[in-house]
């Protein structure tokens, strides 16, 4: 009905291009998978067979920890007794540098993610609308309407909203592939840098994310050299989106950017260099909105400042993030703890697809992992993986995102979040996979006329879900049962 | 220092045209008070001869209420013993959708403050980061690069800003003037409308702004009606800013968009009816970055929700303010309080002033006032304003806005904001408008040579504050002393 009345609307008084174009990108099977989540989403005892959302990258590991912390800190909020008093100086508070309080504080906990190995200035911390802002800012900032920024695949899919929609800005893909671990190369960035020149597109930029969404990889130093060389060769900007810095789970360990721009030997003009942060993903809190510019140019910073009077964060929300960043023992613990359960819980999964034969790729990062359903395939086309990736919506019942919505040049690739569900869940979102597993792989090797192959495919799962379902229920992750009767297979 | 290195960076790696252009709005003679205030900020005992920042649209008269309210409801917060439990469910809360309970509360709110007299759905309500936010959201969703809204003179000088600058989108002044109490006229629309056209601008949109800053009053029912019916006979979007809605002090009562187009007899395509609103004002909550776009427009108002992952509210805040505001009766309390204090600050500056023969718009909403100084004009020109405007910034400290920086088209008029002080910062104030009245008024009757008149003036008025401080300290601004004074010179 909405498209009815927008059609007609659009004859009588027309929106903005911006309005009636799909920038906003939700035409996806990215956001097709939430939106199957949102209509029958699993719950253990009221809705037991709905599905799972393994495509949101949400931390939920460790908020007892933030609980408890709360509770000991009354002072840190304005709306109890003990911090009441500050209550109108905050509410009223809205210069759009931030409470200087809050600057020292997120600059400090930078620091302290990097292993103190660097130094941010917090005169230099600029606020947005979370990543999603700060991502958008940088392009406004950066690049006119149809300029480029080179961003390697796979990426994460709203970078297509984030910097582009509203700004007419573009993404240039840098192919990259599990040939090499999906490590951008110099070569890669030539390729991709030539090909936009030979279309007339003028490249402004480098989008790099490290820790990688959807990967789970850190960089190393030797490619992070390679790019900051490449740029500064190009003389284009760098946007070094590192919202996941402090959500590494295992060796080794994260590199940033800032620290590669200060190594001895490394040529760099600092004006071309721009870190992305929030804390949604590194403390859990994305609804509270808490996006960070970080610019080494000065330009840059007095206009991103600027720019963030469109998306401030709530000073109550300022004024609390300071508090509990300021407890340097508490974060410590907080991140140790994190780090201690992240691991744990992607190798009960990870672990638990090995028994299956089902490969991911390496990682120690982020909030997911990158499942290879290559060998699941009946072709490997995206189109074959959009039939795999229904099947594992409709009848698996699980949202994981496909390889194709993060542009990724490979199909039969998914990602797979595991932080936003707690162990029971994790259990049965488990369950689901080696059951699959098992059935899909069955069905393969039966004889089906291919025109009716899909088809006569589904249905057998339908069927043969059910009637497996109690013998799946007994079988635990780590049981001898499962990896056997796969191998079988 | 940053200018130098500014312009060698851009010569160096250019950044985008919106970097490097102006329409952030800051270079303005309304920003230059806020930096001179910043510089120099007055304070009753550390700083008695600083600036008064008058120039400030805050209010902070009710601030003891909400105080007293957030002490006895604890629950209202997550970080309290009794909210804690919400926590993680508010914290990792990231649908632009924003919580149900927040729109319900919002929507009700806007109700209340309508009198009852109209309904809102609660589903329509989409959030922005505060109302610079929505303004923007609105211009990406209703026009093109280049296109442009109609909105009466004066206004307020951040729109240029909020509309334009990251837009594309250009605002086309409709001028008014004191001859009818600056009200908005359909022969000024059409003779705007005409102008647009000949110049080849596309008029897509009205903007305007009920109750009105920078004047204090509200529109009545014939105008608003007017104006409706002359952007359906254009055919032309109106954004009707209603953030002063639940400011106003006196009668006549506010009367709201979204009432007009329900009444009988009055012709109206909803689709082009757009309403942006924000805590920021009514309830003094600037901080706390709660801006509300409200559309009838189906299309609008899916687009504009995608946009507000650019400047969502953040949850901690949205869960305090549903708390808040679905108190009602509370709520009832503090507007009427709220409207007291405000209607008592107001009598106290205007009366004040009439004392000293100084005239002002009659007003009966925001928080602020417009004071008419035309008569010390040494001529009607935008220069001789400023001038005058120096003189009461560098020498009388007060940081008042001049009416060219919301671009009037009769140069004399200045914005007084009063609600961001407390009662003895108001008699301060008060008292040095009286003191500068007085002597400016002398000064002009002196004989001075033209080209040494504003320098000698500036100079006598430095001499002269300093001798008449003690006799003007024992004077208060209903004393008998001030006005035959000035009634003589």
């Amino acid at each position: 009905m909405e498209m009815e009345f927008s059609s007609r609307v659009q004859q009588k008084v027309p929106l903005s291009k911006i309005a009636t174009n799909d920038g906003h990108g939700e035409i996806s099977q990215y956001f097709d998978g939430w939106k199957a989540y949102d209509s029958d989403p699993y719950h253990p005892t009221r809705n037991p067979n709905g599905v799972i959302q393994m495509g949101l990258a949400e931390n939920q590991l460790c908020f007892d920890l933030i609980q408890e912390w709360v509770l000991e800190h009354p002072e840190a909020s304005i709306c109890t007794a003990e911090g009441a008093n500050n209550f109108m100086e905050i509410a009223i508070y809205q210069d759009y540098h931030g409470l200087q309080e809050f600057r020292n504080a997120v600059a400090r906990f930078m620091e302290k993610v990097r292993g103190d190995r660097v130094r941010f200035d917090p005169n230099r911390i600029v606020m947005s609308g979370g990543a999603t802002g700060a991502c958008e800012t940088l392009a406004f900032c950066l690049a006119d309407r149809g300029d480029a920024f080179l961003v390697p695949t796979p990426y994460y899919p709203a970078y297509d909203r984030d910097l582009c929609w509203r700004t007419g800005v573009q993404l240039f893909p840098i192919i990259c592939d599990s040939s090499n671990d999906f490590k951008v190369t110099r070569k890669s960035m030539e390729e991709a840098y030539q090909k936009a020149q030979e279309s007339n597109i003028r490249v402004k930029g480098f989008l790099l994310n490290n820790p990688s969404n959807p990967l789970g990889t850190v960089l190393d130093r030797e490619v992070l050299k390679e790019i900051v060389t490449f740029i500064n060769d190009k003389n284009i900007h760098l946007i070094s989106d590192e919202i996941y810095s402090a959500t590494v789970f295992d060796q080794p360990d994260f590199v940033s950017i800032s620290e590669i721009i200060e190594e001895d030997g490394v040529r760099c003009n600092r004006d071309l260099i721009h870190i992305v942060y929030s804390l949604s993903k590194d403390l859990g809190f994305p609804g509270f909105r808490v996006g960070i510019v970080y610019s080494y140019n000065d330009s840059v910073m007095s206009c991103a400042r600027k720019m963030s009077s469109f998306g401030l964060i709530s000073t109550q929300t300022q004024h609390f993030v300071k508090s509990i960043l300021s407890d340097e023992k508490f974060i410590e613990k907080f991140i140790s703890k994190s780090s201690e359960r992240l691991a744990k819980r992607h190798s009960f999964f990870t672990g638990g697809l090995s028994q299956v034969g089902i490969g991911t790729l390496k990682s120690n990062a982020g909030l997911y992992f990158w499942m290879d359903l290559r060998k699941l395939l009946r072709e490997p086309t995206v189109e074959a993986e959009t039939e795999l990736w229904r099947i594992i919506i409709n009848e698996v019942k699980l949202n994981v995102s496909p390889g194709s919505s993060f542009h990724c040049s490979e199909p039969g690739w998914f990602r797979v979040c595991v932080a936003n569900m707690d162990d029971e869940c994790a259990k049965v979102a488990l369950r689901r996979i080696h059951k699959f597993v098992l059935l899909y792989s069955k069905g393969i090797t039966e004889p089906t006329t291919p025109k009716n192959h899909c088809r006569s495919r589904k249905l057998q799962l339908s069927l043969s879900f059910r009637r497996l379902d109690e013998r799946m229920m007994i079988m635990s992750p780590h049981s001898p049962m499962a990896s056997p009767l796969v191998r079988a297979t």
